[in-house]
């Protein structure tokens, strides 16, 4: 059974005291192995479905769920276990790469507004604008390349940035996006295993570039970037889950668990029927009834 | 001539002390006439387009032009006699009707955001974000239409507002856009004056419509809503000029003269050509004189 707040104790909302350190990427707390987490998965895969088409027709909220990690700490694989139940219609995912030459010609936070869902709707970003605070500030020279003018440049353009994305979250938040921000973490033992993995078998290989490894050569660095940024875009209103993926098995029951109880929080309802409309349904139920025994219209 | 800060005279970087009652619409200090400041404005207008141009090779800031006002206020000939010399290639105007449903189902940013200018160009916004805060406010009719969820809703909408518009700004500002926005402030004698010249004229009825008495009777409530509108969003990096709008030719010169002021002191220059680069350069035209001499390629 799944503790009423598993995803709870997994959560900051305030960054201000959280280390990395506290947080053990082999974690997996109240589950003795993957078998027994499965049913709870599955049940939890279940709520969801059912809260997303809430959601839909309840028609106010809209969900925004950010997936941050290190490489082959699961964020795909994950999206595909806990997203898969939910109608497409109603979700949609959305991957950011390198930026394209337009984009960069904007600020970084706008090529990412055009993909955020829309009322009723659940977003998933597979990497986000944090990567601004995260492979940009781990390699500077990706800065350099967005052509910010001198002019406007700061002294620290990492605590603008935090302070921009929280007050830009807090925007959507008042207007009705609910934000949730998921951190697999996966420790560097458990990475080398996947990368391993990967290179081994032929229908993993295509997943792995020579450019992963230049990456984890700057684990440190990468763990720095990490912790600062949970620390200063940690809110009430868009939390930040720093979830344990060296277990696959685990961080899916978690991400699940979150994403189910946020939506429980909302309180959505299907719309109400007004009494006059509701007669007006019932004239149409009656015509197409005698239509039935009529045979036509 | 124009005084070396004309524009100056009506922008507010701080609105703490604002009051609109300081700005009378039918000022038009430093100018006699319309005929006086032709000269003045025609010169302004050559100014705008070799900025533009300088703007466009030197390619790290934007420019984002925001114009508000009452009907009738000159926003429309006010864009078109200040505009119309810079090449369209580096200028784009949208203008904001009543939003979509599409637009609705998502924050109020969202649908600006798509039009801001990129890189090296100036965009226009005929309205803007802004009219949250004034038509909106006005008419609270349309906050119901935005369907925001209950439990995003707040005490004070508007003061919300005017603090996410600020760090909206404040961010794109860091970001190497400009901002700056244009009050045009029309007297109620002078609209009523406008309007009629509208019935009157075959070629300008189309501009008038019914609704926009209706507007008209709600004057009070949009000065007050301008107002502290002005108060709680004019910031050093993106002020307002609450520009005397009784006569359009003044209003126009105020508005190039703030314009170009805010371009030169971007320090804008032609890209540099690297010494190597040069040398290439100079190969390139001693073949193309070669073939010149023979004729062909």
């Amino acid at each position: 059974m799944p503790s009423q707040d598993l995803a709870g104790a997994f959560r900051v909302k305030d960054g201000a005291r959280f280390r990395l350190k506290q947080v053990d990427p082999a974690d997996h707390t109240g589950f003795k192995s993957k078998d027994h987490a499965t049913r709870a998965l599955e049940r939890g895969v279940e709520r969801l479905a059912a809260l997303q088409e809430r959601l839909y027709a309840d028609d106010h909220w809209a969900l925004l769920v950010i997936f941050q990690a290190m490489d082959a700490a699961g964020k795909d694989s994950t999206i595909k276990h806990v997203m898969s139940g939910v109608n497409p219609q109603g979700c949609q995912v959305f991957a950011f790469k390198a930026p394209s030459a337009e984009e960069l010609d904007h600020d970084y936070l706008w090529r990412t507004v055009k993909c955020l869902p829309e009322r009723g709707r659940i977003g998933i970003f597979n990497r986000s604008y944090y990567e601004e605070a995260l492979v940009v500030r781990v390699h500077p020279e990706l800065l350099a390349k967005q052509r910010l003018p001198d002019g406007a440049k700061s002294r620290d353009v990492w605590a603008e940035r935090f302070e921009d994305i929280k007050a830009f979250e807090r925007h959507l938040s008042r207007n009705g996006t609910r934000i949730l921000k998921f951190f697999l973490h996966v420790s560097p033992e458990e990475q080398r295993r996947r990368f391993l993995e990967r290179l081994e078998d032929p229908a993993k290989s295509w997943k792995f570039s020579i450019a992963d490894l230049g990456e984890r050569d700057r684990w440190d660095d990468y763990m720095a970037a990490y912790e600062d940024m949970i620390r200063h875009t940690a809110t009430e209103h868009a939390p930040w889950y720093v979830v344990p993926a060296d277990h696959k098995w685990f961080t899916r029951l978690v991400v699940v668990e979150a994403i189910v109880e946020a939506l429980e929080r909302l309180d959505l309802t299907f719309p109400k029927v007004a009494p006059a409309e509701r007669r007006a349904l019932e004239t149409a139920r009656a015509t197409l009834e005698r239509e039935g025994k009529a045979g036509k219209p």
